[in-house]
């Protein structure tokens, strides 16, 4: 059950790395896309900047739309997130081949994935064009927040994935 | 024992998103940095974006020297990370106070963390000022190879840290 979550939370989320899926959409066309290139770069309002290489498929849309959702998923997804970074949206419609469920965004056009843990709602407010950067704020997040130590994904490289393991508690004066 | 390690392998240390530290130099003063916002931008020479916010002491040394190296723990430095987090190098000489063996770089003035299973020695190439964004390329990187799979730290916020678990392998067409 997914819930809306605390904006001054989400670092949370992306802090740890995890492989994503951006979903994007333009012109009724819609496609999904494997990252791992990401990090925060504010608190609150939390902004994140991802680099989406022209090569992709989705630049074109996220470039035209303004707008995009990252998309979690845990481990249970990985041969579909494999699967959406083995193909390209030019040659088909991935959510229909790899049958992932279309969710309607709050505030933006582009879908939210179901199957994933964890949506952000996020609007370009940047870029960074020498890299290939966007600079993009989360407008709203929404997370199934029953699962406490989500199992994500780590991509080390070559299809090896690292599983999110054990948590651990420290004395930490960081937010 | 860590050996020279490839450049165009260094993206599979850091895409998981492992908590850093960041150590600096500059006029015969050292300091180190506990750091969870950072990603890959490019994949050979191998070039990284990360946030230093000039509120961390480590901030002056890096801005002046041009210089860092980031050193990559596994939770067993657990402890060590957690106290570099919670304390300046204004105040403390942290390698002194938590015990930390610094090692000489090959082409950096910034020591590199002896305890740490890999170290990347890195230059300042470019700055994105608006967001605190410091463009690293890697020089030289040094890791401990028998390490197949590293229990590094990832920071879910509030002092709650994700310990990498197992590792998975899928056939992704992904470098």
């Amino acid at each position: 059950m997914k819930r809306d979550f605390p904006l001054d939370e989400v670092y949370g989320l992306l802090e740890t790395g995890p492989v994503v899926l951006i979903t994007t959409a333009w012109n009724g066309t819609q496609d999904v896309m494997t990252q791992s290139w990401h990090m925060m770069i504010e608190f609150e309002p939390p902004v994140i900047a991802c680099v989406v290489s022209n090569a992709n498929y989705s630049f074109g849309l996220l470039d035209k739309s303004g707008e995009c959702a990252i998309n979690i998923p845990t481990f249970e997804l990985a041969d579909k997130v494999v699967a959406c970074g083995n193909s390209s949206g030019r040659d088909i419609d991935k959510f229909e081949a790899f049958s992932l469920k279309r969710e309607k965004a709050s505030l933006i056009s582009a879908p939210l994935i179901d199957e994933c843990y964890a949506n952000l709602e996020c609007r370009v407010i940047d870029r960074v064009q020498t890299y290939g950067i966007f600079i993009l704020e989360v407008l709203k997040a929404w997370v199934n927040q029953d699962l406490k130590a989500p199992r994500t994904m780590h991509h080390r490289g070559h299809g090896e994935f690292m599983i999110a393991g054990e948590t651990i508690r420290l004395p930490s004066k960081m937010k």
